[in-house]
């Protein structure tokens, strides 16, 4: 049960970066977050906190509401 | 900066949980969190995780993003 927002969460990042055609290691540098956290977030192995939700959703210009279910 | 999501998420989630009429006590039952937690969440002063968003969101009857700006 606790995972299954764990790997929503990952998904919608994922889907939204490649929408913008954004890669990894630029999400990352806009976020302010390291490349493999950013990986391992979008492979729906991270209990994300909601700072690094809102810096997250700021570098790929969306609210914060819309990375989760 | 960060400060501002961490008290916008607690001030709905005291929102939410007023209006269902329900106390901090009823909301740490029900999420299977400590009345203390709730009580620091609610008043701006954690970086909550989105596991613990979802038992929250849960117990108040409402998605995940619903606690979010």
């Amino acid at each position: 049960m606790t995972d299954d927002i764990k790997v929503a969460v990952g998904m919608r990042i994922k889907e939204i970066r490649l929408a913008l055609g954004m890669s990894q290691e630029e999400l990352a540098f806009k976020s302010g977050l390291h490349r493999t956290y950013i990986s391992s977030i979008e492979r729906g192995e991270r209990n994300i906190s909601i700072i690094n939700i809102q810096k997250i959703s700021r570098a790929l210009g969306v609210r914060p509401k819309d990375l989760l279910p």
